[in-house]
């Protein structure tokens, strides 16, 4: 516990989005300070954190910034090299670099999955016609072609459900490097989230199952639908990634579930996850406040859920819904104070609770 | 909902506490801001919300402050009504001036409570020996007094065991006006957290067992072990309070069960309270939460249980435990963040959530 950052310690936070500030309240629900580092001018987590507005190439303000924490951590994988270089000779970074150069590039994420013995949809890397034309023959379509960097929530992505579609998807890319993934029939999506403390303790909580609606979360349910032995071995994928990544902290790994109950990994995030919302309410130690003590070399806390849940995220207006929500049954809404109301923006969420109808064997 | 506080409005909050600390984390849940007022120098609050330091007598800086804000609440009782002479003309002030007028003078208190047809403890004002000589002969021994103002956590109290007592617990009051209370033998003590809409809507959470050690309060277990028939009976008392007092926000009712299973009230808190800290975890709409609804004029939460829950205060260095309480099984930790730990000084709590056993009816 030598390295550990004490309660009065203070958090660094890379990013000022609702995950920021969602691990701000974490910090503070845990006797720590936290501090955000962020480029926009009212970024939600400065609410509930102090603030540094500074650009993601501002070596000065950076450089403060390292001075006046303890630990640095991020709400976002898209976390420039540039900045990471410029902030681990002044503070721990978690998780470091290792996971960062993984997550950011979708390419070389399946590559490590693939080496470590983890199955993914079959995929291949495009950069014009010639090669997305050799990545169709060798995944065969329906398929989907991604940028390999820099997408979220859907964008940077496009359906090719023959070769007809081939220019224009390649077109869509506008230039950038991408990823030719086959597209799995599925029976249902599910994600673990899972923490690595610093001394190699993994805890995972229970998987969710997801839907998505135009490559945008929709809801995660837990307990998710598939079987116990699905559920295990989900677990274990996530353990094995964290090992193979030296991890610390909390991870996010996304799965499809094939007919044949064979699991793909879909992709990892190396962050708080929106598919682990539901741990706020439903077990003693979210997954924010499990970040926080992993990044701050705490015992990790038990994963063990207490309730059943459903998790729903507001999308653009619905969040305009709130007073109806602030009353529903057994629901917890949580929304975000972003100013902005924009189509397709995650503005808050609500988990519906149950008394749990089948214990978990942990508690 | 036309005078409501709308998501991104600001809730101002006197007092800087613990208390205000969590009220700021709801204010932020719900996407409002929180702006904390207290005199202190870094009061723990102000690492969740912004913060105008000043004195309570301030008239210039409290000015500013109900300039900056949307609706003023507090998380203490002893609110000098100076306060909200001056702040309540500029912006609204709930709960109001009636229940601080209640809550604030104990006599005051339980001649409030028998008028509304609530029983308490026998009690008789004591201002000097004489008065002390008739209230013992009409409450007898042993009996307690305490300063009619003031008090908390034990403080400002003196036993009487009998009347070679008298004596040195009327010069503890050191002249303040006291009130002798007679000492109730009681199987348990119980609490109710409620809450009240600006509509008349009551919501109460189910009832807590509470353990107090040397006039601070140890543990909250829930449920609590008395039947239904005492719980129900115990919500109707709390929303009869409520209405009685026009009351807007959460109150935190204290009972005495006597061995004939009659409920006593023992004290009333005007504030959110130590003894509804377990419903961070065990419902969808904790106490804190729920208070910010109701002084927003926002719809209720559900207060339904989703959990069983036991909630420890830790108490000066307890909190020293922080990292092993960090891996307890099934715990929640929560600390405070005060810089200075000190005997008798509350600087965190635990949770410890279990399955429930026995759902309750409204889930």
């Amino acid at each position: 516990m030598t390295d550990a950052v004490a309660p009065g310690g203070t958090v660094g936070i890379l990013g000022g989005g609702q995950l920021g500030r969602m691990l701000a309240i974490a910090a503070a629900q845990l006797g720590l300070k936290a501090h955000v580092y962020a480029p926009e001018a009212d970024p939600p987590a400065a609410d509930v954190a102090r603030c540094t507005r500074g650009a993601w190439d501002d070596a000065g303000a950076l450089r403060a910034f390292a001075g006046a924490v303890d630990v640095v951590t991020y709400e976002f994988e898209n976390v420039p090299a540039a900045v990471v270089d410029a902030l681990e000779p002044l503070v721990p970074v978690r998780p470091g670099r290792k996971a960062l150069a993984v997550a950011q590039d979708r390419v070389t994420e399946k590559r490590f999955l693939n080496r470590i013995g983890v199955a993914t949809a079959p995929f291949a890397p495009v950069d014009d016609a010639e090669s997305l034309a050799a990545a169709l023959e060798r995944v065969g379509t329906p398929a989907i072609l991604k940028t390999r960097r820099f997408g979220y929530d859907g964008k940077g992505q496009a359906r090719i459900a023959g070769d007809g579609d081939a220019p224009g998807a390649l077109a869509a890319m506008g230039g950038a490097p991408a990823v030719l993934e086959g597209l799995i029939r599925f029976s249902r999506e599910i994600s673990v989230i899972a923490a690595r403390g610093a001394d190699g303790a993994v805890a995972c909580f229970d998987p969710g199952e997801n839907v998505h609606e135009d490559g945008i979360l929709r809801s995660t349910t837990v307990p998710a639908g598939c079987d116990a032995a699905t559920a295990a071995a989900a677990k274990e994928i996530a353990a094995r990634i964290l090992a193979a990544l030296d991890y610390v902290g909390v991870i996010g790994v996304e799965f499809f579930e094939t007919d044949s109950r064979a699991l793909l990994v879909n992709e990892i995030a190396p962050r708080v996850h929106n598919t682990g919302h539901w741990t706020i309410e439903a077990t003693a130690n979210d997954q924010f406040r499990q970040h926080v003590k992993a990044v701050c070399l705490w015992p990790l806390g038990d994963p063990a859920r207490h309730a059943d849940a459903v998790m729903e995220n507001l999308i653009g207006d619905e969040a305009l819904d709130w007073a109806r929500l602030s009353a529903a049954p057994g629901t917890a809404l949580h929304l975000y104070g972003k100013a902005e109301m924009r189509p397709g923006r995650k503005m808050g969420h609500t988990t519906r609770l149950r008394a749990i109808a089948a214990p978990s064997s942990s508690l």
